[in-house]
C-alpha cells in the first residue's frame, strides 16, 4: 500500500557532542571557549521591544562590521546560523554537479552528512599515516573541495602554499577552507581570495569568539561567489540571523583586545597541557586549534573516556576507523586542565 | 572552458518585504505585530556569559513549553528558525518524490521558491474567482500538499471539514497546513493530528507572538513525522535555535493573558479598518489574519501604493497575475490605521 512514508528523505543525521544538563562538570567535548564574552559585551542590554519587527534580512550590521574588520567589501561576506548553516548552504550552492566532492577521510564529520542529505557524490581522501592531508589527492577531477585548516579532529595545520597549490589546480571547482580554528595559531587563507575567485574561507563565532550560544558563522570570498550563496540562502530562509545575533555578534568584533587576550590564554594552556600529557605517556598531535587529539601508549581511549566521565570530565571520542584509539580534548582554563592531568595521573603513566 | 560557475545551483530567490531603515514610518508591509512583547518578557535579562556554550541541540526548553501549551508530547513538536526554516525543512524531508507537490496559485510566494531550490516538481492549483481554494483539485495524485490557513495574501479561511477532507483523501502524501495567521480568528487543524498521521501543522512566533526578530517557528504532528523532520534538520544544522531564542521564546508562551489581549486588539482594529475601507470604495476580502487584502473600485493599486509610500506608509504589492490590482495591508494600532484612512481619504472615495 502507498504511504506518505514512501516520499520521505531518509538520512543518518550528524550526532553532535553531548550537552550534559548537569552542573559541576568539566566539559571538554565540543571545543567551546572557556572564557565568556567580555564585560563590555555582557553589559549590553538588548532592546527586546524591537523583537516584534523582522531583523534586517541582509544582516548589514554584522556583515558591514565583519567586512570592515577583515578589510573586505560587504559584498564579500556571507553570514549564517553558525558555520554549519554556512557550510550547508555552500554544499547546496556550490557542489551541484555529478562529480564527487573531495574531503579527507578523517575530518569534520558533518561533511559526509551534508553530502548525503543533498544527494551529492563524494570521495573521502585518506590522510597519510601521520594524519597529514595528501595534496596530490586533490588534483583530480572533482565537483568541489572542502577541508578544515587546522583540520579537525587532528588539529594539524597546513601552510598557505599548500592551499594555494590546491586552489590553483582546481579552477573548475569551488574550494572551501573551513577556518573554524584558525585563530589559535594558524595562518588564514584570506589573502588568497582576491587572487582566486573559486576560494571561499569559512569562520565561526563559536570557538575563538566565545559565542557558540548565538550561532554565528560567516564565509568570505569574491563578490560573485557570495552572491550565488545569498541567492540560495534567500531561497531557503530570508531571515536567518535573529536580532540578538546581529547586535551581540557585531559588538563582539569591536572587542579586539579581549579577543586576543583570551585566545592567547588558550594557546598558552594548550602548550602547557600538551607537555603534561606527553609526560603521562600520551602521543599528542601537534595542534594549532583549541583542542588536542591524543592517544595513550598503553591505556585504550575508551577506557580513558569512561574513567574521565566518572570523574565528571567530558572528552570526545569518535567511534571511527583509524581514530578510535584517540580522544579529542578541548582546551579549557588552566585550572580545568590541571584537574584533568590530576585525574589522568591516577591511571595513565609513561612507564605504565 | 570549464569554470567553477558550471557547478552552481542557480535560483531565483524569494524577495522579502522591504525593511526600510528610516524611522517615523508606518510599516504595514510584512505583517508584523504592532504590539511588542509583554513587560514581563521585556524585563528578562539574558545571561550573556552563558553564550560561550552551545545551545541545547534539542531545544528542550522551548519544545517542552510548546508541547505543554498545546497538550502534546515533546516528540510531536519541531522548532526552527522561523516558520520559513520549518517549512523549508518540510519540503526537503517530505516532498521527496517525482510527483508534483500541490499548492494554490495565489498563496505564500515562498512555496515555489523552495520547490525550485530543492528541485521538487509542483503544480499550482488556481483559486476560484472569489479567491477560494478549490478542494477537488487536491484529490489527484500528488507528492505532497501545502497551503496556509488562513491563506495569504488573501486572508481567507477554510473550515476544519475542508481540511479533513483533503487530508483523508491523501494517505500517500504529507499535508502541511501553514497556520501562520490562525490566531487572528481561525480554527486550528491541531485536533486532527491525532487522527491523521500524514498531517503537519506549522506555526510562527512572528505574527501573533510579536517575535519576528527572534526567528521562531514550529511544526506539530505525529511523533514519526517529527522524527523524520528532525533527522533531516540534524543533517543540515544541529544547533539552529540560539540561546536567546530558547529563553525568550519559552518565556513568551507563559504570557497567555497578554497574548490574548494583543490579538484581540488587532482583530478589533481589523474590523473597524475594514468598515472604513469599504466606506472609501475598497473591496476587502473577508480576513481572518492580521492583514487585509484590498482592491479599490477606481484607483489602481500601484497608484495607491506609491501615494502611500510618499506619505511614509508602507503596504505590500505583489506584481503577480490576478492580484496585481490588490494591496496587502498589515493591521497596526488603531492610531496607525486611522492615519492610513486619513491619507487614503485624500484620493480614494466610493463615488467615482
Amino acid at each position: 500500500m502507498n504511504s506518505w512514508k514512501d516520499n520521505i528523505r531518509k538520512v543518518v543525521p550528524y550526532v553532535p557532542g553531548e550537552q550534559p544538563k548537569v552542573d559541576d562538570i568539566i566539559k571538554l567535548n565540543t571545543n567551546e571557549n572557556p572564557y565568556g564574552p567580555s564585560d563590555k559585551v555582557r553589559s549590553i542590554r538588548l532592546d527586546l521591544d524591537n523583537l516584534r519587527k523582522y531583523p534586517d534580512p541582509k544582516s548589514s550590521l554584522l556583515v558591514d562590521k565583519l567586512a570592515e574588520y577583515h578589510k573586505l567589501k560587504p559584498e564579500q561576506v556571507f553570514v549564517g546560523v553558525g558555520s554549519d548553516d554556512v557550510i550547508s548552504m555552500c554544499f547546496l550552492t556550490f557542489f551541484n554537479s555529478d562529480k564527487p566532492v573531495f574531503f579527507p577521510d578523517i575530518t569534520y564529520s558533518f561533511y559526509d552528512v551534508w553530502a548525503d542529505v543533498y544527494r551529492i557524490p563524494y570521495e573521502k581522501k585518506p590522510l597519510d599515516e601521520n594524519f597529514n592531508i595528501v595534496k596530490e589527492d586533490y588534483k583530480k577531477e572533482n565537483g568541489g573541495i572542502i577541508f578544515p585548516n587546522p583540520n579537525a579532529p587532528t588539529g594539524k595545520l597546513v601552510g598557505l602554499d599548500f592551499i594555494e597549490d590546491i586552489v590553483k589546480a582546481n579552477p573548475s571547482s569551488v574550494v572551501i577552507i573551513d577556518e573554524a580554528y584558525i585563530d589559535f595559531g594558524g595562518e588564514t587563507a584570506l589573502p588568497l581570495i582576491d587572487k582566486y575567485e573559486n576560494l571561499l574561507v569559512v569562520r565561526t563565532f563559536s570557538k575563538s569568539r566565545s559565542m557558540a550560544g548565538l550561532r554565528i558563522g560567516y564565509a568570505m570570498g569574491n563578490a560573485e561567489l557570495i552572491k550565488y550563496l545569498n541567492d540560495v540562502k534567500y531561497s531557503v530562509n530570508s531571515y536567518t540571523m535573529n536580532t540578538p545575533s546581529l547586535v551581540l555578534g557585531s559588538a563582539i568584533i569591536d572587542d579586539e583586545d579581549y579577543f586576543r587576550e583570551s585566545v592567547g590564554k588558550i594557546i598558552n594552556t594548550r602548550e602547557k597541557f600538551t607537555a603534561e600529557l606527553e609526560r603521562l605517556g600520551f602521543t599528542v598531535l601537534p595542534s594549532k586549534a583549541n583542542f588536542v587529539f591524543v592517544s595513550h601508549k598503553t591505556v585504550p581511549a575508551t577506557e580513558i573516556f569512561e574513567k574521565m566521565r566518572e570523574n565528571k570530565i567530558f572528552f570526545r571520542h569518535f567511534n571511527a576507523p583509524r581514530i578510535d584509539n584517540f580522544l579529542r580534548i578541548t582546551i579549557g582554563t588552566d585550572e580545568e586542565m590541571e584537574r584533568v592531568i590530576k585525574v589522568l595521573e591516577t591511571f595513565c603513566s609513561a612507564t605504565k
